[in-house]
């Protein structure tokens, strides 16, 4: 245990102390073939962080009176995830190697874990406190670090081959899952009965989150592919994602008897990226689009089917209907590469079933410390606890 | 013709059934020259989506109850677009040349081909249903395409050296003129006594739309120029928007007699980017200066002169007045392209005649299209097609 | 006289009738890091413009019902100051050495120029006419460039060590401390006692106002910092940035009594940004932290305590409270240089007044000028001069 201990506080000491010239000396030595990775991952990594902010930030100002809170929880997320997530990566301690922070791909992976935590967010949106979205940064990144080492980088052993090129699974699944544990645990009666009230302004800025999160959703796909698969990447994802919007449409207006829900097109048209996450640098263009449009359909099924089951059932609100976009069409990412992958297919199903359960558990046993350190009265008001908020 | 027609299958059977491995080898096999264009122009087209969508999206947002049905039907665009422009341009059939769709320079051309579209679309905003958008994509992108063919790429002979670098006329004239067309078929008595509502938020929105077009301009005008002449193009373009965005104010002012409208702020302050097109790679910083405030002159001009005449001779509506945006800014910018660059008046004028003729045409026969599918019965309001809409 | 009057009308000339070949041919006869160097600031640039007009111009919407004259203001110092930045930088006139403007490099300082106007211009926001935005440009921008001269390029010889990276006094400082000048001339008593009010949907606007800047901060800092420092300076960046985030949250929740103020967060969350730009490429990572935490708590105090009693002191109003924002951080981060970088304090200090006086100075002279070309009837009010503007 001590030894462990100092393993971890050794190199923490060193990221304390260290200056960043250890980092430049490594890109100086690097030749040109690398100088261009580093322009081109700088950029994915700017474009992942417009998602971050703008893109899940204001896709969530769609509830009403809300819109104060869910952007300053999204700042909270950011803040608490990413200095955190470099810290721990650079101890070595909860992954299988060491990153250094000063990097770009340090940046990336760290844009990656919050992310995840942004889409667990959406799932409790406006039943907790400000401070309490820090710590569901707080609590969450340590444990998807620990499914990122355990399913991604292989340390469990049986999940050699596990497919996940932008995270359909690592990402998108296990960040709605552990927000449907957070719900188990932080959701009340009170809540169930409480309406999520939207409006024409609010819905408007929730389409301008879901445009910023389509436009840069190729540059999250391709950010930790082979430089070589980057045009591959961000044009199936395209595809997927156009896929996923005509689809969207179609089935909007099916399940919405020839009128459609705007929170339909701005959630089902993101589907596509979500699935196509999984295969992005590997599948053919038609096969891209097709996952999209089978994404945007299971996607808009969801919101109108699934979730009040779901809900109901685990006597849970899914605020954002994270299940709906993150979780189901992150599976069928997860389980389409089974098919797409030669010889992959226990290590995927493997990888699904550890990832779901330590979301799960992660995220119910999450929410009870959340719950202990306090609750809301009012729930989707911006009025708890902003002085100058309309009424 | 039974050849002319395995000639567009066989490729496209090889589409549907090859795999990425091509591009990626194409790619590999590519100097460190050729990475770093690769980089470059990646960014172009994600630049160039961020205009797409939320900078035409969001412009279009200005009627103030149909933000909805104004971004819904910039991701059909978008969504219905991309696809059939990357299916076609890789059977070579509508083109000089096939073009791999999982490569850059494939999304850029399919991305140029759907901001035509989103352009046709602003003449007939609000009088379609939300389909209908998609179909106008279906319908304008093969058409687009063979002028691309015909007039930019030669193949029509008298339009050798015709110069157009970033499309003044065959992106932006082609899709006003076009969407003239559209408005045409489009437009009845009622339409053209209804007003086109603004608000001030719906106005925000705009001016947020207008915004991200601006700042991402340089971007859409270096897309394709010579990779050495990109830094000329890209400060040619914010040249000549800053050009617009004064004599805008100034001609604003001139035209409301003392005071401004956000309208003219929101459209007019892009002409310039509109006009440099044609020559953005070529001219010097004055001229490109100068070619700007000429085109916001011109624009605000349209607004507040040409466009009720027009609307009063042709019987139409143009919602967006795309006329006085990428239409006459359009011809300006081909137009000055006779005089900066020698001994091509003769095929300037040829392209711009083709080009208005196959718009025109085009537009007033896929109106007719369009409206043989169904026609709205209130314009301007979400409520038609929306079931959570606000009245 | 006649001789330096001809030092600049001949290379104005020169840029008046030059042709772009020349940056052409230098750019051709770079090699490929210079090609990578192109690439990667082009971006920077892209983002910056971001910034200047997304970023800064929704930040300004914050206000009610100024929103068209806030984003309008922001788009006339943008198309007024780049020009004029370039012009003059090519004459090489107030500056060290002549920058051609058909260059990355040189759209990047004339960038920088334009973000310390408009952070000046946020201090007297609402309440001079719209053509004074642009002449407030013209008028800052030479005295931006004699003190970037002065201070920043060393022409005065005693702050030959000086350290601003990315401007925390030359650009952050300078615009604050230019616009409390600004402010002491354009301060009426009726304008002290008029409130500046705001509401849900404007805070919202000033919300993604905020996140845009935050998000493409990194390459604010990065963008002329060494190749090889690029992922450290942004890396440290963004842990300031986040440090500035969470203390913010603790600092408004200990000054509003638990609740906290949506303005806090929309700009104190930045005040990271600001207070890193002087070091972001030296320091190590929890140092960058630290230098957030205490810029996002020293902005707080700065909303809380003391700008009302700099405005009492003054006879000004600070609209958007910049002193908070740009001010006090930007000199916390030219201080903290001279702790960190050793034997520059003496150079620091020199810096720092030097900037601090020609800022006051040119802003009260500037303020006269402005004031001398009209005033307002009624303040942040688009009303006054937007035609269409909702009461």
């Amino acid at each position: 245990m001590m030894s462990r201990f100092s393993n971890v506080i050794k190199p923490l000491a060193l990221f304390l102390l260290a200056t960043p010239v250890i980092a430049a000396a490594e890109i100086a030595s690097s030749g040109l073939g690398d100088a261009i990775r580093q322009v081109q991952q700088y950029n994915f990594a700017i474009h992942i962080l417009a998602m971050l902010l703008v893109g899940f930030g204001f896709l969530m100002v769609f509830v009403k009176r809300y819109g104060y809170s869910a952007t300053t929880g999204t700042y909270l997320v950011v803040a608490a995830g990413i200095p955190l997530y470099m810290a721990l990566r650079y101890t070595g301690w909860l992954s299988h190697e060491p990153v250094y922070p000063h990097t770009i791909i340090g940046l990336l992976l760290a844009e990656f874990a919050v992310a995840s935590a942004l889409i667990a967010m959406g799932a409790i949106l406006g039943r907790v406190k400000l401070f309490q979205y820090a710590l569901l940064a707080i609590i969450m990144v340590p444990l998807y670090m620990l499914n990122e080492k355990w399913v991604l980088d292989g340390a469990l052993g049986f999940t050699a081959g596990f497919k996940d090129s932008a995270g359909s699974i690592i990402i998108h699944a296990f960040g709605a899952y552990f927000g449907l544990g957070l719900a188990v645990a932080l959701t009340s009666k009170k809540h169930r009965e409480e309406p999520v009230p939207s409006d024409d302004t609010s819905n408007r800025f929730a389409m301008l989150g879901s445009m910023v999160l389509w436009l840069f959703w190729p540059s999250f796909c391709s950010a930790v592919v082979a430089p070589d698969h980057v045009a591959i990447a961000a044009v199936n994802t395209i595809l997927a994602l156009c896929g996923a919007t005509l689809s969207t449409l179609l089935m909007s207006a099916v399940f919405s008897k020839g009128k459609v829900m705007i929170g339909d097109i701005a959630n089902a048209a993101l589907a596509g990226g979500v699935s196509i996450g999984a295969t992005c640098d590997v599948v053919n263009g038609p096969t891209a689009l097709l996952i999209g449009v089978l994404a945007g359909a299971l996607c808009v099924f969801g919101y109108a089917v699934v979730q009040a089951r779901l809900q109901k059932l685990l006597n849970i609100m899914d605020t954002c209907g994270v299940h709906n976009l993150h979780g189901m069409p992150g599976l069928l990412g997860g389980v389409v590469a089974a098919f797409v992958v030669p010889g992959i297919a226990k290590a995927q199903i493997a990888g699904i079933i550890v990832t779901m359960a330590l979301a799960i558990a992660g995220g119910v046993a999450g929410g009870v410390i959340i719950r202990a350190t306090g609750s809301r009265e009012t729930v989707y008001e911006d009025g708890e606890e902003f002085s100058n908020a309309q009424g």
